[in-house]
């Protein structure tokens, strides 16, 4: 799953495939400190630190360009020094492929600052 | 409280003044929309909804544009067609006139859109 950041989202419509429980966990290894956050569905979690408000907010920026790019939307939680991400499908409910995709994207915008 | 928008936050320091209880009802009473979150500090809580996911990000930009300028950030989550704002003061663990200064200029700010 190394080529997760070379694949755009496909379109996630209702009935689409929920990634199954027993290949999350290999997909989460391949990840870098992605958690997934069981709530009333399962979300990808990741927290990110930064030196300043300014590069929380540049990332914020980044990450919203990426959510446009792929039309695909996550939960953002810029406060200072801290973004948190929740990747996860609302059509269906959960995990799609397109959630581990896009926490790799995240994960290389992140990187790349 | 009407001139709420004309004040600018000071330095909030430890020990600095919580609003106490019996304002904060007066002062919310001069807030359209906002509420206090009672968590393990009450924190001033307000759902901001959009049309569409840039009109999200140019509000997320101009908050965090004047949380740089008051020297007082909220958490700030992004969401498609939402953006939620927390304001509160981390180091009295609660609610300083600085909050309330800030959720009106927050309000102003959706306003101008």
């Amino acid at each position: 799953m190394n080529n997760l950041s070379q694949q755009t989202c496909s379109a996630c419509e209702i009935g689409a495939p929920l990634v199954p429980k027993d290949q999350i966990d290999s997909l989460l290894a391949n990840l870098d400190g992605w958690a997934v956050e069981d709530s009333s569905m399962d979300r990808l979690l990741k927290k990110y630190t930064f030196q300043s408000y300014a590069e929380a907010l540049e990332f914020t920026k980044l990450i919203a360009d990426l959510a446009e790019t792929e039309g695909h939307h996550p939960k953002i939680t810029l406060e200072w020094g801290l973004v948190s991400l929740e990747w996860w499908s609302h059509k269906i409910k959960g995990l799609h492929m397109n959630d581990f995709i896009c926490a790799t994207k995240s994960d290389e915008i992140y990187s790349s600052l």
